[in-house]
């Protein structure tokens, strides 16, 4: 692999000068390990539109980072007093008395805003601008090396699939199915997770379902989904499994559901739109008289984030970001995140997938059935 | 145990009425569980001064958090625009047309902060005012069951220790160890985890030392620092055991890092000031040659999360937070969270502690020797 920065860091420079921003203040790690190769919390990347990259990083990595970030600059800080001051001395160094800093809004806090807008940081003629649509549409298509890496992911997640699948019985509770899936996972090479979901029984109806020590019950439905990190990057899962014998209704509206998702996977090429995707999708469970079980956006982007853009619009509008146009070829997005939920139960299947230019390749195999044989 | 919710929303309501906020608008889990009994994401809870409480979740998980969250009110939103037309909806049922409405500075992303005061939401007389400091001084004292549910968690984090020690050795990887910790705190009781950080080598060094897939060699340190959540509540314990034989260097350190952080514990007891501890702490350390090895703020408090108030100044700034008082009685606080960083490697060890009237009893029992024997 040819070093991806340089290139990169050049797109966004072109990027900050069409929009007149004089710099980037990033601390959003997915953000900082997109542009350089290393993304870390209490650290910062200062990048100006004519490329240059200066970090900053709690002075214990200052080797860590120089090893695994490209960089002009770095300066290691003893606390955030520390940090605010060698933001401003940035500002210095680049000659940047006025003009715009762009800042990640979807990322910052209230108080971390304060401190990196601060007077001992920040000169009083920069002004801050909302950068994060600019780093989104940079990493929304992806470089082949990266869909490598999530490929790689895609396998490590069905690896923790099937292990989480095996595990599933009546006693056992969501938490221990989600670390044997963990355990399968950090095995095949994941570093760490995104969440992982288990949830089980009336658990299956809810929009997040973080594992409890909810014991599983016999015939329950038990919905996973998980999101490794392999190398950087990620991808993203669901599978709903019964832990005996399904009711009619429970296999009817799962097999509806997988017809909705399976159908709109087949849709993907480069140029299609997202809400037409989201149309279809919808589309069928209404026909399939599911109308009224339909909660949060079906499609998603996936990389570094197990979770990014494009982003449809209503998730869009509370992530902050713009809702994207046609998807152009070399996207990846997860089909499927939204969900069947009846009431006392849900249903949801959920695969990765890459956009090609005639077509796609569904990345995350693994079999799609309620009751395993 | 009786139900703790009113008594705790009539403190908060107290709090409210004396620095005239008219009303909490809390989205943060940990806030919202304190206060209610659950807390989670994409949700909300609108706490009045004199004592109402209102919800609004995602429509599918309506059930599930009658079930769980003390409550007046509840609706149910499927998707942005409906939670902005609901929070919308219960300020004209509160009748509060103009005011002060406290909102989480340390929490709300800028993207956050503008759904929850758009106009749509917020009534235009109605004033944002962060509202942080007051839900983490009513978080910081402990009410028995909850010291009870965090000694739960302290034996679950020492259960995880054991399991990651012992499988520490040359040739696993460190997000293995982190597996091994946390399959074995699921079994004991744990529904989920603040992050489960293992860094070995040259990478105990590094101040925030995430799991990666580097393979522990031959005599290298490794810094175990882990922290379930079980019912709810948190525990914070870190050891540091070397995968073979220590260098007279390295158990030095260690006897020294050991020797500041329980005699700054011994110190412990209610009235006592953070600083005077923190200045105890990094004495021993100067005391011994290692003064320029000192890292990030050794205490902070532990709770519903890992990391909570009462933090110290320096984090403090970077948090948002006030500098605490002189610690009360029934306050619990992790010692030794800042580490010895040597350069090439570093060791770090850290307890919870329950300070009492006359004293203190550390929580997270688990042997602190660098050599397992």
């Amino acid at each position: 692999m040819t070093n991806p920065y340089p290139g990169r860091i050049a797109k966004c420079g072109e990027r900050m000068r069409h929009l007149g921003i004089d710099v980037f203040l990033l601390t959003k790690p997915s953000n900082m390990f997109y542009l350089t190769g290393d993304g870390r919390l209490c650290a910062y990347a200062m990048i100006t539109a004519d490329g240059k990259v200066a970090l900053g990083v709690p002075v214990t990595d200052i080797e860590d980072v120089k090893a695994l970030a490209y960089h002009d600059k770095i300066v290691g800080f003893d606390d955030e007093v520390g940090m605010i001051h060698s933001i401003a001395h940035y500002f210095e160094h680049f000659g940047i008395k006025e003009g715009t800093v762009g800042l990640e809004y979807t990322f910052l806090t209230q108080s971390m805003m304060g401190m990196l807008t601060h007077p001992h940081a920040k000169p009083e003629k920069v002004l801050p601008k909302d950068c994060t649509h600019i780093l989104s549409e940079l990493r929304m298509v992806k470089e082949l090396d990266e869909i490598e890496r999530i490929r790689y992911a895609a396998e490590v997640a069905a690896i923790g699939m099937d292990a989480a699948i095996k595990f599933t019985r009546p006693g056992v509770t969501e938490s221990r199915i989600a670390g044997a899936a963990e355990v399968a996972m950090r095995e095949a090479g994941a570093e760490e997770f995104w969440r992982s979901y288990v949830c089980s029984g009336p658990r299956t109806n809810i929009a997040h379902g973080l594992p409890t020590t909810r014991k599983i019950e016999e015939n329950d439905l038990v919905m996973i989904d998980i999101h490794p990190i392999v190398n950087g990057y990620s991808a993203d899962i669901c599978r709903t499994v019964c832990a005996g014998k399904p009711t009619k209704e429970q296999q009817a509206a799962y097999d509806l559901y997988l017809e909705a998702q399976q159908s709109t996977i087949k849709m993907l090429k480069a140029g299609v739109d997202m809400t037409d995707l989201e149309g279809h999708l919808h589309q069928v469970m209404k026909d399939g008289g599911h109308g009224n079980h339909i909660f949060g956006p079906p499609i998603h982007g996936v990389g570094i984030e197990f979770e990014e853009a494009p982003l449809p619009p209503g998730h869009a509008f509370f992530h902050g970001e713009k809702a994207p146009p046609p998807l152009p070829e070399n996207v990846v997005v997860s089909v499927g995140n939204c969900g069947l939920y009846a009431g006392p139960w849900g249903v949801r299947v959920e695969d990765t997938n890459w956009i090609k230019a005639d077509g796609y390749e569904t990345l995350t195999e693994y079999p799609r059935v309620l009751v395993a044989k």
